[in-house]
């Protein structure tokens, strides 16, 4: 049966303070919505229906797909106004599922769950039971333990306020009553707005069975509407997270102190110490260790490689039995092969070192191939950029580039040739020779040292 | 009416286990008593008296200054004690307040409320509501709820011990009264020493009404005995601030890793990232991000730009639009001009960075001027030191200077000039010219690999 | 009386989700058996006996000692089993300890007060009162409050489950006891395994007092079972030494945020800030200041040090008042004389810097012994390696090194030299003298800046 998933992000979130629409403020390093539109996409949704409005245009633009629907809200006039901007694309049959943009953490399973229980003569609403259910609006059942209505916090007696089960606003229903229904609803309260959560009472006036599930976990349904709220909810999802990775038998030196943005696949007997920050795709092998503060974006780790404190990594990949860091910054385009080193103070960019070779202190290395068994001296700089064009280095196998070298490309230097220290290539070297380009060493006679001058 | 303030700042505070004087501990990079200090201030007291002791010429030399005046309790003989040494100072007329130099978070809206209760016939007295006020002197009222007594723990019965209103000892009394009572003090009890809380009684003995407030948050009464009381005033501390900031609209990635050690002016739309430190005096403008572990010192950061991870920024500014690190480190006197953009393991110093030029790696630019659209090569040094003087270095606009160049400073390079990479210049060189200072490149032939030696 | 200590270290830990044994894991950065093992030595035990079986090879080899004598357990057959393994290498006298390989917390004072209850009439039990005892074996006592039984969760009834004294399994006994109860352990139970457990019937049935006490604290007894267990221990450890810390007289900036993984030795009024890591043997001198982010191991930092942020060190000696950082490396064997100073960007590595030198910005020194006095500029490297062998440089007092020289080793710079800027030096300096090594500045007539080559 189609599924249609309305979305609902169109609010201001004035309370955020920010230029920025609520919806696309980020957790876990993606926006709020980006995560609600990542749970309908798991449910099989035909079509995802976005209710913009206050900042539209950005929404539009960021989550633009194929199987993305924008519809606007050009005024705010409540939420079942909101739904009801999206009735003409929702056509007849089929489940209308309603989400919100600012919910970020509601899980697809739980929504399995709730879609489950739509039929003809059922529709599907998702509750919580909260400690403190102040402000919520009540869950009230029959004797017979059915829903009969949602009482709002403010319109609620003594008895119902003690009721702690509240209305989440996510349901799911056969989308020919809600065309039935929502043209129906009215705007006749105190805040002259049109409730979505009218839709209850409709349901149970036309004698459909309103039942009910909860989430796994209130966080579910928590929404976000200041900034403390937001970064509680960030901490409870990467309290999730390092829970999940510690079961999968990673271990955390601090399982409060690591942040996964996006998505982190890795193997059993890794090793993360404190504030490791991931981002984007990566991918850990077995074994591997990472020391404190590194931070890792998009990138690959072999099994057994050793990345050592303070190394920010960016779609890199690092191969097998690598040591990297500490210090280092590996760039786009990086690619270590097995048991290569890289050392502290050293940047590298676009390029292959290869099999055992060593860059190990101070150097820059970019737009460059390095073969095999190569050691690349202390302070040894690829010049890249001609301030236009950049320019590739080739270093062949067995290479050693004596300390303080700058290699002017395009350029390469032969296997097995050797540079000397303090060198400025410009010429290509070749295989298996010695090439030193430095000036000669010469004593200055008659030199003073200079004095201190005094301050004018 | 004018105010005293009289300040405790006597103790030893045995328990920090220093050889620093209790209220030269800092908390959030400022001593204890410079918190209390501020919070007076803020009232508009017309005199500060600090009661010194125990290390009282570091807290002297500390905190000179026109209103402050310091007066010596050479033996520590209770606080009645410590606050009659402030008496000859006082005068006759206006209030007396009496904070405590180990006691840093009283806020001045709340002093303020407790000032505005003194009158010829009333006194203010801070108390507060401890869930376990177990050690502490309770308040005890009358039938009419009037203050009549304190009484302290080891004093009290079972009924005065299930109180659980205390006494804060800040108190604010009419000087004159003072004046009066402080003399009467005996110090006939268990420990041999003079209360101030005595007076308490002296006031109800004289007629005096005994008005009380309680501060917004128990820390603000909170004192210091020990480090890890320190440190739990400190994170309390950093919290407020945290929560202060994401309602002021900035992002924070986790509000429990975040310090502030002294004033942080910052826009809206910020990010903060983890591990983010700010010393010192720092405005940040609207839409900056900075990343983890960066720390930022005495700077100003202009609109929209973007600190890497893991930079050090001291008294520098950073303008619109720039991009800094990661593994910066901007010095003092560094200003970076609009898009300006310095790049990893780069130490600048006492120099300007033009619109739109880069320092891209491995470089120390100090003691320079560098044009607009300069693109300085990576491992570029400014040598303006030699071994007693320090000497400019001027680059001029759209000059290009090549990778691992020494500038040996007295030096300039002209506009649009180019130097050749690896070369070590000496002279000046002129606007849009080409200049090289290093060696040829020479093969050198018949050479052979060195070969690992036997361990002698 | 002799003591004999048998640790069970046999189990394999499968919800670790590991290829390593469980008790290999660490805690603090040692495994988990090395801290039992510390407990136990700590009690004089005569003999330590490890009863091993998953991984036991690796668990062996790891822990290979006079003291300590591994039985093998081929076949898991419950606790009983286990300790009847080292019954041959127990004899028949004095006393019999045992403890728990993953049970890493457990105190020697409380061992201490444990053996001290161990007569002829008389063994000792370690309990404790858990607020949830559900799953553990209770503590059933008779009316005069003499243990009688423990009794598993599942078979008891609700008054005992009502019980919260549980078994933590630790238990002394007379050996000679031991020798005779083990052999008649039954496996005639639910999961067919010999328990240790039942011991305490036969004790009750021959007529032997069970005595008890608790630990300190009930992570003592806290077993290791998944790496959520084991993040949690950490962190409980962590804290416990915060707080020991800060009772010593070190400020902490966030008692959250330090890691202490080895030995700290520290005096008081040092300031460590967030994030700081120890590893190893650590010596700490009075008044030393750490900031964030640091990683120290196996080093000594003299008094009034000072190492700023992002620095790692490693088997470093840091002199009295100097300056480290930040972003400084200070690999094995360096050894800084008082007052030196090694600025950002600088790796140093198995050398001698001497009184008040400095190695500012951006330099590799390795292999190397430095003078008093001397000036080493930004950019400088020491060429130590030729590609198979390592040479060293020596450099005499109050010389001055330009910046982006490359020193080539073997080689000498004289007392009072000074090395030009951009100098390659490959033969040894005399004293006193101004040497440079590098090509002349030419200005190249006619050249063209490059175009921006078009995309092919």
């Amino acid at each position: 049966m189609a599924l249609d998933v309305v979305i609902l992000a169109a609010g201001q979130g004035s309370r955020m303070r920010s230029a920025l629409p609520k919806v696309l403020h980020t957790l876990a390093g993606r926006p709020l919505l980006a995560h609600v539109i990542d749970s309908a996409r798991q449910l099989g949704a035909g079509q995802i229906h976005l209710v913009v409005g206050h900042g539209g245009e950005q929404v539009e633009q960021r989550f633009a797909a194929a199987d993305v629907n924008c519809v606007w809200q050009r005024e705010q006039k409540g939420t079942g106004h909101a739904v009801a901007q999206a009735l003409p694309a929702l056509g007849n049959s089929g489940t209308t599922l309603v989400l919100y943009g600012d919910v970020p953490l509601i899980q697809s399973a739980t929504l399995q769950q709730l879609l489950a229980l739509v039929s003809n003569q059922q529709m599907g609403l998702l509750t919580v039971d909260l400690p403190d259910p102040t402000g919520y609006g009540r869950i009230v059942r029959d004797g017979s333990g059915q829903v009969c209505a949602i009482v709002e916090h403010k319109d609620a007696d003594a008895g119902q306020r003690a009721i702690r089960e509240v209305n989440t606003g996510i349901l799911a229903v056969p989308t020919e009553r809600l065309q039935q229904w929502l043209p129906q609803l009215s705007a006749n309260n105190a805040q002259g707005e049109y409730y979505l959560t009218d839709v209850i009472a409709m349901a149970v006036a036309d004698g459909l069975n309103v039942a009910t599930i909860q989430p796994a976990s209130a966080q579910e349904v928590e929404g976000v509407n200041t900034r403390m709220q937001l970064a509680a909810l960030e901490r409870a999802y990467q309290q999730q997270i390092a829970r999940r990775l510690m079961e999968q038998g990673v271990s955390l030196a601090d399982p409060a102190r690591i942040d996964v943005r996006g998505e982190l696949q890795i193997a059993q007997d890794c090793y993360i110490d404190i504030n490791v920050i991931f981002e984007g795709k990566v991918v850990v092998e077995t074994g591997v260790q990472i020391e404190a503060n590194c931070i890792i974006r998009d990138s690959i780790l072999r099994a057994g490689c050793h990345i050592k404190a303070n190394s920010v990594l960016e779609e890199a990949e690092v191969g097998a039995d690598c040591d990297v860091g500490p210090f280092a910054r590996l760039r786009p385009g990086t690619q270590l092969l097995a048991g290569a080193r890289i050392g502290n103070f050293v940047e590298t960019k676009n390029v292959v070192i290869g099999v055992g070779s060593k860059v190990n202190h101070l150097s820059y290395i970019g737009d460059a191939s390095v073969g095999d068994d190569v050691n690349i001296g202390a302070g040894t700089i690829t010049c890249n950029y001609d301030g236009v064009n950049k320019h590739q280095t080739v270093i062949g196998s067995g290479a050693f580039v004596g300390s303080n070298t700058a290699l002017v490309a395009p350029v390469s230097v032969g296997a097995g040739a050797t540079v000397g220290a303090g060198s400025t290539i410009t010429r290509d070297v070749d295989d298996n020779t010695l090439v030193v380009a430095r000036g000669r060493q010469i004593p200055i006679p008659g030199w003073q040292r200079p004095v201190k001058k005094a301050k004018e």
